[in-house]
């Protein structure tokens, strides 16, 4: 069983975290035939944290954690936090595969989904 | 002539500004069937300003300047900050007409990024 945790920054604004979580749920429906759950997690300031969330893919069965960093540069909490407390949460479940991603500021199809955005409706728009 | 703005909340970590103006390099690339240039600014921490990347766009001859906010969440910067900076940009430049898409967390193919991401290459791998 191989689930993706979805790890935000976090913030002090609910509506950002709740807006994470939502991309979480699309992305799990999505993602279906390959993953069998999506987790979103934050490094600070909102629940779960990085280790409850790994400790709910546990939970839920996993064997492999497949984990997105929900970042658009590669800084300190993409180097060093986030690697930090995965080492942490894989001495806590030695029997989980733990796999990082790229985040995802440096993913190839970042530049397309500008692009498109650029193209699309303002922000106003329905 | 139309300009993109791709605006980024900017970093004290000169590394992270540097990721946002190789962006904005492959998105002018991958963009220039539809725009004539893009050109990055920071909402803070960094240069060039909001203002002085709307008066760039203008100097390099755009009518339209098409702005879109690098950033995950709709939050503050994203509804109240981006929005008051363009607000005075366009006070100062009259003749360009300024569009503000979405950020890009709420864009529709940001789910299909994270899922390629997940399915993607692990962090270390090249």
């Amino acid at each position: 069983m191989n689930m993706v945790l979805l790890i935000a920054h976090g913030s002090r604004r609910e509506q950002s975290n709740i807006e994470v979580r939502e991309v979480a749920k699309r992305l799990e429906e999505d993602a279906a035939g390959s993953f069998d759950g999506v987790i979103p997690a934050f490094l600070e300031l909102a629940e779960p944290s990085i280790q409850s969330g790994v400790a709910l893919c546990s939970e839920a069965g996993a064997h492999e954690v497949t984990v997105v960093p929900y970042f658009l540069s590669a800084g300190r909490h993409v180097v060093e936090d986030i690697p930090r407390e995965l080492g942490k949460a894989a001495k806590l479940h030695p029997h989980l595969q733990i796999h990082m991603r790229r985040h995802i500021g440096g993913h190839v199809e970042m530049t397309r989904l500008l692009y498109h955005s650029a193209l699309g409706p303002s922000a106003g728009d329905k």
